[in-house]
């Protein structure tokens, strides 16, 4: 770049640094047959079904953690939440606020990771803006991806549908991806060799979408699976008990949760789906996963009472505990 | 808010206080039968016609000028892509890049804004996602739209079909936006009634994009005027003329210019348009923007002309000037 090796406020000004930036960092890496960096906006040729949309921010510090970094977490934080509506996401659009002294080397490795990403899960960005801001009053490089996905018309799931006896079902490990990032800010004093579980989750969630008995997925990210209980509880009025033997923590998820006084059902999934399935389809989905690696570990963790607002936890001492809703942020900044 | 009056890490966590946050300013104002703030992803029915999707990012400061904010600008401008690609906007998704300490007052005025923006432009807001980054770490408020819009299957308008002889034609006054921020920033000892141009565009778009003489339109936002025609230029190797007097610019706008060192032709717009268009459909064009308030000042400004790569300027002295390529920001963090 001839403008040197930082990223600068002239990169952001709709000038020749930024279309050189966009040419030589994003347009290089992300290329594809809509993303037309001359254009205003990119023609989407859409599958057949109902189209669905959303939207997810990125903010993660540090901004690159094991088993992954901003650029692949904001290609997969937005597909999944396609593909646990039930959809197989299609395109993104993507939004870089990068600080003033950003290296470009740095830079172009998140884009990188996010071009990897994006091939890993069969989309396509289509659209991207760059805004720089001044130095010091960005962290580095925010993110932000927006999601078009088509699902099969009629497929319905939702809260809505889930029902009492319903058994909670989750695709694998819990707390991984919360407790790499934990780790790589260091300053505890802890190492481990764990790493996020950063990952798409549209094996796990095509798998079983068309499952009768399936009523509601969500992929467990900030506030984790204890939040995805209590939005359920919150939609339904009903309660939910969950089984703490049943649910699968790795042992350095636990220990380092244990040293620093967190609940791993509060920690930040990234590529873990939480399904909601009639108590007699609850065995296929699980069958269904486990088949899968990414599904290796699934388990039957709780299920769905009558009515009340409480999610409460059978611990493994066999006494009963309420999980209240999350309030003060154990952990800031994860996604 | 239960929390208080300003925004906290806790309100971008993903529980209680972030839902809270969520339903009582965002949802509240933004709220339309596909806004599902329990939903991962927003079903949205479209119209038919070819489906087109852009983004942009904002970061302008000071959040708030004379004649719009931060939340309308996130509307009016990816709004506005879509209208100059010749699409009617239908949905938007929304990304919040908050700073701790954010008061509430002043984020509720922004979405306030930002609904409003919607309502005008008659599009509805489907997704949204909040994140919280540290004091000191923000500017406040960062903003991230993407939008959905369709046009009429067959529609081709680009940088491609412009041909030589073409003429440029501006919808109206020019580096209204720039100035109005400028000043709004405060620091010159400057003080004016002058207020940015930004509104949406469609009206104007919409009432001429099936006119068979019509290339190209593009809205002359960040790089102002001068980065669309280098934009043409080097699309297509081909050289743009530009007439200084007959180049629609505010007296006030002018004198900023004049005083501060500023060329209006770079300055941003943010409700105006730029078409290129045959000479014999030109006249049509201008006949049909100025009878529409918004295009009341709609001119003729200059010609695309034979092999070349430069952007000249035919000046009020009766010379010729070349105007280069944006290469150093002259105003950081207009949009």
């Amino acid at each position: 770049m001839s403008q040197g090796r930082h990223v600068t406020l002239a990169h952001g000004n709709g000038g020749r640094f930024m279309r050189e930036l966009i040419d030589t960092i994003f347009a290089r890496h992300l290329a594809n047959a809509q993303l037309d960096t001359n254009a205003d906006a990119a023609h989407l040729p859409l599958p057949e079904g109902e189209v669905l949309a959303t939207t997810d921010g990125f903010t993660v510090q540090p901004l690159a953690f094991p088993g992954g970094d901003i650029g692949s977490l904001a290609v997969h934080g937005t597909v999944n939440d396609l593909a646990v509506a039930g959809a197989v996401p299609v395109y993104l659009t993507l939004n870089a606020f990068i600080e003033e002294g950003l290296e470009f080397s740095q830079l172009e490795s998140f884009v990188v990771s996010m071009a990897a990403a994006a091939k890993a899960d069969d989309v396509r960005v289509v659209a991207d803006d760059v805004k720089v801001v001044r130095r010091d009053e960005g962290s580095g490089l925010c993110l932000a991806t927006a999601g078009i996905g088509v699902r099969p018309a009629g497929l319905r799931l939702g809260l809505d549908r889930i029902c009492e006896g319903d058994r909670i079902l989750v695709s694998g490990t819990v707390g991984d991806h919360g407790a790499a990032v934990l780790l790589a800010r260091g300053g505890f004093g802890l190492k481990g060799e764990l790493r996020s579980d950063a990952a798409r989750v549209l094996p796990l969630t095509k798998a079983v979408r068309d499952i009768p008995g399936l009523r509601f997925m969500r992929d467990p990210t900030r506030g984790g699976v204890a939040t995805v209980m209590h939005d359920i509880v919150r939609a339904n009025g009903r309660c939910v008990r969950l089984q703490e033997p049943s649910i699968p923590i790795r042992e350095q998820v636990s220990g380092v949760c244990e040293i620093l006084g967190y609940d791993p059902l509060f920690l930040a999934c990234e590529g873990r789906v939480v399904a909601i399935v009639s108590p007699g389809d609850a065995p296929r989905v699980l069958d269904i996963w486990r088949e899968q690696a990414p599904g290796a570990d699934a388990a039957d963790i709780g299920c769905v009472e009558g009515q009340g607002l409480h999610v409460v936890l059978e611990t493994r001492m066999g006494g009963e505990r309420t999980i209240e809703e999350l309030e003060d942020d154990p952990l800031p900044r994860i996604c």
